[in-house]
């Protein structure tokens, strides 16, 4: 009863959980989940490690490819694989409205359930979509979702004031109620609920409830949202560690503050407190490329601090090649983004030597022999060269959406593992 | 010269080539090109066979998958190929239109081109979607080519009568005039021109011109396009046998006459005293499988008569399970059919225990661990259950219409290996 009393007062007063009323045991090591350090770079922040989970290892410095409904789109998990894909993100928000997350519980987790039972998955709260939701379908928020904007929620007054707009969030102390863009039926997602949620899914990563503010919000308004993003990530973890012991999941922690240097280190100083076993990176993270690595800049070396430094660090929504350069060069561990492999779907393949080619162009209708790209093993340009693949998407063959992704995800991985390569050879 | 009057007056008088004005070489075997007939039931029409082609083998009877872009819908070939599919059916009319033949002569021909260099091709003569387009889309008219429906052109009067409508064909003795769907422009489609288009395709089989009438059209008019369809075909044949030595391709005609016995016993009396490599059955193959079954009832002995016999018998556009059944019985050796992978794209799966299984269902959606098919070894069954597909068909995933096509395929060729068994074993 003292808990609730206290959880009351903070709420009152807007003061989330200290570290002390967590249990001790929760800073103990995992038997299931570590981290490990096996390079730290000189000339930089930079690090190779190795995330250990329950199904598997993901080498770090490491790209996460976005697998919303515990699917990459257009490529089965064993291609996947093939091309070097070790973490997956699956969104909460997708799979409580489809199958429900009772039945992938029922299955036996996310694992079982999509027979990728060697490799491991990571699933966001479903927050992200749902503050999304406030101000577009998710298709339109899934589409805004581009390559560097996480935070992607319309600056409009009174944006926490209550329920508006057809696909309606209302958001309280409590929780968020938003309607389900399947049926339209009123979801609640309140921390508790969002980590059952992610208990019943089973990934090996799991993330707490978040507030996501607007991007250019009021610094007053932006200090109340990551204080209530602390309560609501405290309870989150609260939550997580009544079972934690007899689930193999490990938590991260969400960091806020946007671009705000002392609300950035304010959110890292206190959640870096409490019992997490790594720390996410979100919240807005600066509008383009160099705001977000300015951003870095200041904010890597305060996850250096310490003990602080034994923990990796997952970059949420960000993965186009120029700044995964610049987020591993500062000490970021994981990334996912869907950037990728959208572009994939669009026609855009990445390479090491000519940068973006859209293969619809012209120019490739007549490039026999020639691969995508000289160098690489992909299953794609192992067997197809550029004029098919333009003939594929110039006569919409759903196969072309596989190969084309197939092909991004190689490159992704390949260019993590050269990173690697790069850290441990003291370039980086 | 001589050629040329004689074309003109059996033009003027209808009569097709007589096999005289064929050379005499052409009769002689191929080195490229091989039927083999392995065993002969003695129970039925029924055989087992092999046809050798200068890109592997084909097992007969098989199941030939439809790959119009020179692509299986929403399937790569490595996947195909170990789904156990051998011969794949390209469309010459798409080919033309996108990428243009020219572009796939300049590849090295469809194997170069679509990296498909140890398995065969078959190619149409354009025809078909020339026809079908005359009254309706490409669109509209692939997806009316149903289980059975070879026939699909409405029969309004005047058919044959000039330009009509948006997708005018406009046809004349020498050729057919049809509207691109993809940009409108015209395009000339002869006997010569199409077997250039599929010389320029490279396929291993390639089909000549034929008219394709309407399904219930009057006798005396279907007569006289069973005439002109062996006019287009001889001249076809003509074009095919200028090159015919320095290009491996093997042609089969196609036997018209709808279910007319009279008809089709000349089309049949008069194609099989020309050196075609094989013989397609097209034109209208009735309504319904019953009707099918019937008209095979009579027609098939009419190909087991002497030197006809050692020619392979391909049945153009059906391949359901039952028709398959009786095409084998009846000594069909090869039969396409895009009914299995479209049906896969529907979310229909074929089984040997439960049929067709509508995998949408909500009843499926706790099926955790249960295969599609229990017997299934094709690599959908071997990483996924049921539960599973399911939620990726309602979720709208596009990596589900792969799985399910894999599986599709897989069963088909399962099936035909199957009758293959039954067949040297005296059960058929």
């Amino acid at each position: 009863m003292t808990t609730v009393t206290n959880a009351l007062r903070r709420q009152l007063s807007s003061l989330p959980t200290p570290a002390a009323e967590f249990p001790s045991w929760a800073y103990e090591p995992k038997s299931y989940f570590k981290f490990e350090v096996i390079h730290q770079s000189t000339k930089s922040l930079a690090r190779v490690g190795r995330i250990h989970t329950p199904h598997g290892i993901i080498d770090t410095p490491g790209f996460v490819a976005v697998a919303t409904n515990a699917a990459l789109k257009a490529v089965d998990f064993p291609k996947a694989d093939n091309a070097g894909q070790q973490l997956c993100f699956a969104n909460t928000y997708h799979l409580m409205l489809q199958p429900g997350t009772d039945i992938i519980r029922e299955a036996g987790g996310i694992h079982k359930f999509t027979g990728r039972t060697d490799r491991p998955f990571i699933t966001d709260s479903g927050g992200f979509q749902v503050f999304s939701l406030k101000h577009g379908s998710v298709k339109e928020s899934l589409a805004s979702r581009g390559e560097l904007k996480r935070s992607t929620v319309k600056n409009k007054p009174h944006w926490r004031s209550g329920i508006t707009g057809s696909n309606a969030v209302k958001v309280t102390e409590d929780h968020v109620i938003f309607k389900s863009y399947r049926d339209g039926s009123k979801v609640i997602l309140s921390p508790e609920s969002s980590i059952q949620a992610q208990k019943d899914i089973g990934a090996d990563i799991i993330i707490p409830l978040d507030e996501l503010p607007p991007h250019h919000i009021d610094r007053g308004l932006l200090a109340e949202s990551v204080e209530r993003s602390h309560r609501w990530e405290a309870r989150s973890l609260m939550e997580h560690l009544k079972d934690s012991r007899e689930r193999q999941q490990a938590i991260f922690c969400v960091v806020h503050g946007g671009t705000d240097v002392e609300l950035r280190t304010r959110s890292i100083d206190y959640l870096t407190t409490l019992p997490w076993d790594g720390y996410a990176i979100g919240g807005s993270l600066g509008n383009g490329r160099d705001e977000l690595r300015e951003l870095l800049d200041w904010m890597m070396p305060l996850f250096n601090i310490g003990e602080r430094s034994s923990k990796c660090r997952h970059l949420l929504g960000i993965a186009d090649v120029e700044s995964v350069r610049n987020a591993v060069e500062r000490g970021v561990d994981t990334m996912d983004s869907s950037y990728p492999t959208k572009l994939a779907r669009c026609g855009t393949l990445m390479t090491s030597r000519n940068g973006l080619i859209r293969i619809k162009q012209g120019k490739h209708s007549k490039s026999h022999g020639m691969k995508i790209d000289e160098d690489c093993e992909c299953s794609t340009c192992s067997h197809y060269d550029r004029s098919y693949l333009r003939h594929l998407f110039k006569a919409n063959e759903p196969v072309a959406l596989q190969l084309a992704t197939v092909h991004n995800l190689h490159y992704m991985n390949t260019l993590m593992s050269e990173l690697r390569q790069q850290i441990l050879s003291g370039k980086i």
